[in-house]
């Protein structure tokens, strides 16, 4: 039933990273945001699509990105800063600055603590959407550190037993270096189901599996059924049976970490702009030595993929590894763009004279 | 469904939760544990038996020490050490220590740590069982603190598509002060349900749900069914519509970083000492003002428990706080134990030579 879901990309207009990272920083530039900057906010979008994740990626997040600039909501030169610091921690008000823009320099604050003491673990308030989670989770990879990365999301998910929603989608990233073998990637919302899923579903007009969505009085829709106009999300584990005040619980644990812990509310605080994101850091060397870490990581890895598979399945997959194998791809043949969404991307450079390279 | 596996109550023994510490103490003692330690380690079970947590508790777990004390597995008086060290973290080599014991002291050093430099994360391998996640994370609370621990346990579960299992149930604990309300401590299983659960089950010959059980060739039981003899657990999700690779990878998450990161090894590791732990401290000053935190956690607690309810409920829990309540009257009334369980206690102590105190 999950197949239905994906789009096909036979008639995708094929684009080289490079390419649409320049188009786009150029798009950013244009709405006052510095060059380097905009850069980075490039980069973050492009590697979401190099490595598959299509929900944050260019097609999916650009345009409202252009339209809160445009707004006014995202402030595209923010007077961002350290408000509070330990050596360990600290704590930044982004000054409505995107996070995929503020959250890589908190990430490097935190890499920054944990070289010198182990750890590094930085809270970000006042900020707006993230990008894809994972991207600041794996910048410790090149450091020998494990990453961390979650980000409270406005309210679209019910607490168990609940019939309004109190929680984002609260995603949390884990990245973990192997030695050989792709890094282990964890990246995924603490909700059943992505809500781009249940759009893309709605889209075609297809059933989408029980277990996802909740019924407008908040009961669990557990039976496969069409995607509502109004999208109301159930937490990890779909029902009390099957286990959602697990997926509830761990999407609190995010809204305290990534809201309350940031001094600048949580997903349901009346007037909260919009997005609170924690990132840390751990140094391996702090805890074993790194070679004979990355070397179990790599047996690790091995040890999973390697397990026999279950009828109707040819292997099995390590968080990380799909996204890997699609990055390689997707940096030789360019990533597939829908043409409605290449175009939209051309009349917008033209629109904004910004130069396309595509 | 889930009422039915619920032991009954009605004929139990009340058995104070001082009384039962007391008994249990002695028993360790008697089994060769330091006199601190053996109240440490009866301190653990008994608080899991006031908060409801039977599975944790002194009927479920008892016996199971005794018999590794018995066997040798278990080292009564463990020669424990920080084996690695920076000012926020350290790895502790546990000795064949009880986890129950060694835990807690490395908990305190986590603490002393994040008092220090802001946080604090401790490793322990080399390990046995660790008792209720929660107990450790629970001491941070003191502190004004956040406190985490994970265990990386011996292989029950499945990886999404899997036929073997790979992971262990590989529980999450995390605790959060607040001001008036109990404090938030989220803890659980990454598998779907907790073995305990099925066996409680079998014995009873009550059909547990579809998502929580693989077939023998790794398949999901997505239908209601009887406990089958041997149990392999499916991660939290149950299926992969369900999103049983998020359950799935939160679980490689606590096997690394309870596991991997201790340097002795990972959940599946052939010959690797049973467990793996990982607690970790951060302090809420080092992030953000104590007491509006509180403030905005008791707020945040709030806005949970008055969630409108769904059809069928007629309220919304938040993680910690039905442990709360039932640790608020079991304080007062006792400890319900079955009689059997009771008269077991009763015989050990006669056959060890320790003075039971009920």
């Amino acid at each position: 039933m999950l197949e239905q879901f994906k789009v096909s990309h036979d008639d995708a207009e094929f684009v080289q990273g490079d390419d649409l990272k320049k188009t786009v920083a150029g798009i950013f530039e244009k709405l006052g945001v510095s060059p380097d900057d905009a850069l980075l906010a490039a980069d973050v979008q492009v590697l979401a699509d190099l490595r598959g994740v299509d929900s944050h990626g260019v097609s999916n997040m650009l345009k409202s990105y252009i339209q809160g600039y445009q707004e006014g909501s995202i402030n595209p030169r923010p007077n961002w800063k350290v408000v509070r610091e330990t050596p360990s921690t600290a704590t930044v008000d982004s000054d409505r600055g995107l996070g995929t823009i503020i959250t890589p320099k908190a990430m490097d604050i935190a890499i920054d603590k944990a070289k010198k003491v182990g750890l590094g673990m930085v809270t970000i308030g006042n900020a707006r959407h993230l990008g894809m989670a994972s991207y600041h989770a794996m910048k410790a990879l090149d450091h020998d550190m494990i990453g961390v990365c979650m980000t409270s999301c406005p309210p679209s998910v019910l607490p168990t037993f609940g019939a309004e929603p109190r929680l984002g989608t609260n995603p949390i990233a884990i990245a973990v270096p192997c030695l050989n073998e792709p890094p282990f990637v964890f990246d995924a919302a603490t909700s059943s189901v992505a809500v781009n899923k249940i759009r893309i579903a709605g889209r075609l007009g297809a059933e989408i599996p029980g277990g996802w969505l909740a019924a407008e009085d908040g009961s669990p829709i557990m039976e496969p059924s069409l995607a509502p106009e109004n999208v109301t999300l159930l937490p990890l584990g779909s029902d009390r049976e099957g286990g959602s005040h697990k997926g509830y619980g761990l999407s609190c644990i995010v809204d305290i970490l990534a809201g309350v812990l940031t001094g600048f509310g949580y997903g349901v605080t009346p007037g909260r702009p919009n997005f609170g994101h924690m990132v840390a850091a751990y140094s391996i060397d702090a805890f074993t030595d790194v070679e004979p870490f990355k070397v179990q990581m790599d047996e690790w890895s091995q040890m999973m993929q390697t397990t026999k598979p279950a009828p109707g399945h040819e292997r099995v997959f390590v968080a990380g590894q799909p996204e890997a194998e699609v990055e390689a791809v997707r940096r030789e043949e360019g990533i597939p763009l829908h043409p409605e969404v290449a175009d939209w991307i051309r009349d917008t450079c033209g629109e904004m004279s910004v130069p396309c390279s595509f």
